[in-house]
């Protein structure tokens, strides 16, 4: 199976959902990226529709926005 | 493993979220609950947290609120 993505910024909601979805979907199963460490990894998460972390992108490509941690624009702050 | 409880109420958004968790958790791991069919589950769907369907809660509790269909003010009306 393809991988999901789990995009996140480290704020403890983030981290909380990124365990829970771990415990969910099995870590193998999920890649998981921190905006806030890794800000070249922004516009990808924009361009597969990431408009707040945390997010996961499902392996067909549909966004679930998860709770609400912070905004993209938050992020790039 | 016990299983997670996936609350909506029948909105597009719902539906497509629904979808996506029982790709990724599997459709034997969670329980799904219309509260638009089934106004009775309500009053347990808040006594677990949720604010707002789709919503998974998950075997630990943790309430993951995912995208945004409808509140759940507007699943009582």
């Amino acid at each position: 199976m393809e991988k999901s993505v789990f995009y996140h910024a480290g704020c403890p909601v983030c981290l909380s959902a990124e365990h829970d979805i771990i415990n969910l979907v099995g870590a193998s199963n999920v890649d998981v990226v921190h905006l806030g460490q890794d800000k070249s990894k922004i516009a990808q998460a924009e361009h597969a529709g990431v408009k707040s972390v945390p997010a996961l992108v499902t392996p067909n490509g549909h966004v679930l926005h998860i709770n609400y941690g912070a905004s993209m624009a938050d992020v790039k702050g």
